[in-house]
């Protein structure tokens, strides 16, 4: 049974991006709403780029002066953490009846970020996730698994994914593009800097910023939880020296080894966590079925087990990231 | 004083669209995360096509059990309705501490909808709404009145719209299409079927869509509210006749012969309500600048009177959108 959630307001906000202004368009005549005339349409002039939008859930009574703040993988959203595809709830909803205040944002590009003109503004063309893209590199079954009907799909058996929810998943795809990560870790930067100190919980792509994020900002960031991360990014000595400042946890589900993809990124991430280790940081990986936990896919907030792996993060972040403080002004963290 | 909202869940779901399979598309090569090797991306596959997203909030104790959902206007999504630009409370919020059940969703193609690939899926090229443009449709001064530095920009005398945060409301822009009017209506009709009845808020582009779902949905929709509309779509006997059974209410703002898209816009809601007045509809204009409400903008839920047009609303929707009642599986409503 769901406890209710008190908030003391829910707010949202862009933040990041410039202007940046296009000259020398041709002008287009176009019909712009169904039973209208046609009008004319200048593309030249001011737009917004590289903004970021979040949506921040404020508790009423708060257990933790420190909000959570959540980032999606590659070609998602922040829907990512709400409601399951299966209808459960979400993990932003789970660490907000865990007295956690909770910011769910899009990335750039991505959701209501909204994205910018090509080749005009962003200089590359969009990249479009399949059905058949996500059920091999989200790990639902074997590659030949998929089926355009579902009663033909063969998932693994083990599978925690609510498979028959797998379309329910892919109606949350959005488009993404491969040459924004500049703007993307500037625009997460921003974010950070809204409050005084954060907890970021990321998945997949999300986790190579997040981590970029922590080793640029280790003095805002109170931990970090990296799920399933796309990898570690590159860093010099005195990037990992601010990482290693940072908590870092890592959680991975099964079938790792059945998508090309997730084998370096993997062995990526246990190195970083053993640099991070041997500069004196705290850093853990949980490996899910070496701990007896079996059939997670590369979306474990959406798993059948989805709450069972919020418990997990909540009782590490309890551990790792400082006693949390009812609100004011002082932080006990650090 | 904001008090508390007291939720019973937050849930999030996508609605509508159909699987698309594209075929005989080029294999690319892709280089996808920062630091990874280039893969092969293959654009043949399945996608989902015109579904919609939409955030439900459910109050512990709802006054009303219908909620009230709010469909934006072009190149917006949901965001038009939670915070203001000038971070006060949005008209999602207003409603549900006045004991409404809120669903804020964003439209096929923009926000966390998501948009298919063109020219494969899509048949046409998206539009962006620069900050020109919007400085003009949206009645913030007049057409020269713009310039990229906002101290340089000059406003009209008595605009209630928050000028400062200008350029955060263009932030929430998202490009669009003028192609898929009858996959939103189709996806806005499957929202409007999740629940038994709704009341419809809608803004400028939403309030034909909302206008068009009603009128094919008359004993679904208990009340229509159209901010500033973009016209009312063309109707024969039947769907006027149907359209009567739900009351409307239209409202505008100020300016409104400043840009040559309002005056037929406007003409066009005026002559439907008329025509649903002769049909015994409850149908209703206000014309705010006429009340002596002077120097709204095409944003009324952003501008400085927000709470108060909000306020205008709920009298309006508790006169003609039936005696709100308590929960459960009865609705006092018709």
């Amino acid at each position: 049974m769901n406890t209710e959630i008190a908030l003391r307001d829910i707010l949202s906000f862009h933040v990041g991006g410039s202007l940046v202004e296009l000259t020398d368009q041709p002008i287009q005549t176009v019909q712009v709403s169904p039973n209208a005339a046609a009008r004319s349409v200048d593309l030249n002039g001011h737009y917004v780029n590289g903004q970021l939008y979040a949506q921040h859930f404020r508790l009423a009574a708060p257990k933790s002066d420190v909000p959570v703040l959540f980032w999606h993988g590659g070609a998602m959203t922040g829907v990512t953490w709400e409601t399951t595809p299966d209808n459960r709830p979400g993990w932003s909803s789970i660490f907000l009846r865990s007295g956690y205040d909770v910011v769910v944002s899009d990335a750039v590009e991505r959701g209501r970020s909204s994205w910018s003109p090509w080749p005009q503004i962003y200089d590359s063309a969009p990249l479009y996730r399949t059905l058949e893209d996500a059920w091999h590199l989200f790990r639902m079954g074997p590659k030949n698994g998929f089926a355009a009907s579902p009663a033909n799909r063969r998932a693994f058996d083990k599978q925690r994914f609510p498979i028959e929810s797998f379309d329910q998943l892919c109606a949350q795809f959005v488009p993404r593009w491969t040459t924004n990560a500049d703007l993307s870790v500037a625009a997460y930067q921003k974010l950070v800097d809204r409050f005084e100190k954060v907890i970021i919980v990321a998945h997949s792509q999300g986790g190579w910023f997040a981590q970029r994020v922590a080793s640029l900002m280790p003095e805002r960031v109170q931990a970090v939880v990296l799920v399933e991360p796309a990898g570690a990014p590159a860093m010099n000595e005195s990037a990992l020296a601010a990482a290693s400042r940072v908590p870092h946890l890592y959680l991975w589900g099964d079938y790792c080894d059945d998508h090309a993809a997730w084998i370096p990124y993997k062995s990526d991430a246990l190195a970083q966590v053993e640099r991070l280790q041997a500069l004196g940081g705290t850093a853990e990986s949980i490996d899910l079925p070496k701990q007896g936990i079996f059939g997670n896919s590369h979306m474990p907030m959406m798993d059948n087990n989805s709450a069972e792996i919020a418990d997990i993060i909540l009782g590490w972040l309890a551990r790792h990231a400082a006693p949390v403080t009812a609100s004011g002004s002082t932080h006990a963290a650090e």
